[in-house]
């Protein structure tokens, strides 16, 4: 199959423009692409102006490449226009496998074979997205982190379907986007991203449930805590640091396959979701959000975010210089 | 029971100076508290006097409380000297239970009943450390997050013999001294923010045992993705935002009872601890590590989270003042 050129496509299509699509949209418009956006929900059109407008004066700060414009979006709401033509497709369709399925055949007749379709799925394997495909091959999981236009990661996983040939190319298109591509060889359900954070937080859920943490400190754990350290260096890093001067060797060597097991985690059965749970979470989630709007807390993220990862690129540089 | 006022506390003692340890040691001197450390270890006083070096510069930046001074520490490898006078005792001898709870009926003979002692373990139940205690009442688990003089959160959980007071006086004790305080009211194994940790850390074992994931793309994922986010913000307050302008609610009628369940998470027993486990772990690392060296690392890291620290102070005022 002869694939076009990963880094000198100019043209993509975004398929679905809710947080995740219209965040894709925003990151490839930002990355200097012409793009093409399909959304055929009601008021979908003003929802992604409305995304733009809070997203595009954060991409300028990040820093626009050559080309960049709000100008090269073109809205449509029928398919078969938003996919003419384009050298890539993102799907962002709800996360619903059937739905999915579907989506994937129209746009498997649509596309050409040689154009790669990518699905922002947060844990679908592409193996059950792809099976209705005729043209499986191309099909590919490019899972983002929200906003996609702010979190570098995105995560590119194949189907048992798809050619290996097309995990190289999603991951050279997305390093030429700008992204941070976590390429797996293995397909797992939830990929890597969603395990990790799903773990901790079906943790923090048990404990919720049992009264034995309230939401907000919770939130606490990571703000104030794990989350300080997270930013900076990840677990194996941080574990390199917490034995003196012995390192992650020695380390392990005390902690080990003993400190992970239980009793330390809940090995039970989540809880039911249950609506006394929700309504649970949502009262104590006041603590958390303390009267700030929606928008007012996408800011303090977005204007944070950006300035850790200034902010870490300059303290590696000087830690370096003097160490 | 006459407990002193945890608010105008003068001398304390660390009992135990290894990493946890001497960084409590740090932050009691940079809070304005005369100290004095024990230690039995060889080399334990020169260790102590190392990571000061490496962390009273950072102190410094965050800011030294009145009457802060390196020259309020004592050390000595006299028990009895360490705890004599003082008006707190902090615990950090190795995780080992029998060597706490042996430690734990030393300082119950030596301290008098009114003066609260803090474990800093990282998951021993209170009730299994306090068992030969005369006193146990006034004992009590405070357990940092590494380093303690950097990351503010203390988790206070009490054993079953843990009066209720002196929760209440570890609480307002700790917050005088200048961290953010995890007062927990149920006893559990690993508490709070082990339990989280040790949840995701599980998982990325999981992972990397069955080649699914390398240490390196398990430390991205947190560095370049979650741990970005969870720097600024706890994973419920994520959730809230994760549904466009319709909040934690609506995300939870999305998501809630189905996307941290299997097949997103490993629900099976966690791989043998091996040596070849160990060797492939140790080996992966240095992608991380990227031949930097530990007191490399600590500096990067410090430098960081306090900048971290400060960006999100200002980031809050400015969104709330825009918002």
């Amino acid at each position: 199959m002869d694939f076009p050129d990963p880094t000198t496509v100019k043209k993509v299509a975004c398929v679905g423009t809710g947080t995740i699509g219209g965040g894709f949209v925003a990151q490839f418009l930002a990355s200097g692409y012409e793009v093409t956006a399909y959304d055929p929900g009601d008021g979908a059109e003003e929802a992604l102006q409305l995304l733009l407008d809070q997203a595009w004066p954060v991409l300028e700060r990040i820093g626009l490449k050559p080309g960049a414009s709000r100008s090269r979006l073109r809205f449509t709401n029928k398919i078969e226009e938003a996919v003419a033509g384009v050298e890539f497709v993102q799907e962002s369709v709800p996360e619903n496998l059937e739905l999915k399925v579907g989506i994937y055949k129209t746009l498997d007749e649509l596309v050409p074979p040689n154009i790669v379709i990518g699905s922002s799925t947060a844990g679908f394997p592409m193996t059950d997205i792809q099976k209705r495909c005729r043209f499986p091959g191309r099909t590919v999981v490019t899972h983002p982190v929200n906003p996609p236009y702010l979190i570098p990661l995105i995560e590119v996983v194949g189907g048992e379907k798809t050619d290996a040939v097309v995990l190289d190319w999603a991951t050279t298109f997305f390093e030429a986007v700008g992204k941070r591509v976590l390429r797996m060889d293995k397909e797992i359900y939830g990929f890597m991203i969603n395990r990790l954070q799903v773990a901790l937080f079906r943790e923090a859920l048990q404990m919720i449930a049992a009264d034995q943490a309230t939401v907000a400190q919770i939130d606490d754990c990571l703000t104030h805590g794990l989350g300080l350290r997270w930013a900076v260096m990840g677990p194996f890093a941080t574990f390199h640091l917490g034995a003196g001067d012995r390192g992650l060797g020695a380390w392990m060597d005390s902690f080990g396959g003993v400190e992970w097991r239980a009793p330390y985690v809940t090995e039970t059965p989540l809880p039911d979701w249950t609506p006394e749970l929700r309504a649970k979470i949502l009262q104590q989630a006041e603590e958390v959000i303390e009267g700030r709007s929606i928008p007012q807390m996408i800011e303090e993220r977005n204007d944070t975010i950006i300035g850790l990862m200034k902010l870490r690129d300059t303290c590696r540089i000087n830690a370096a210089e003097k160490g």
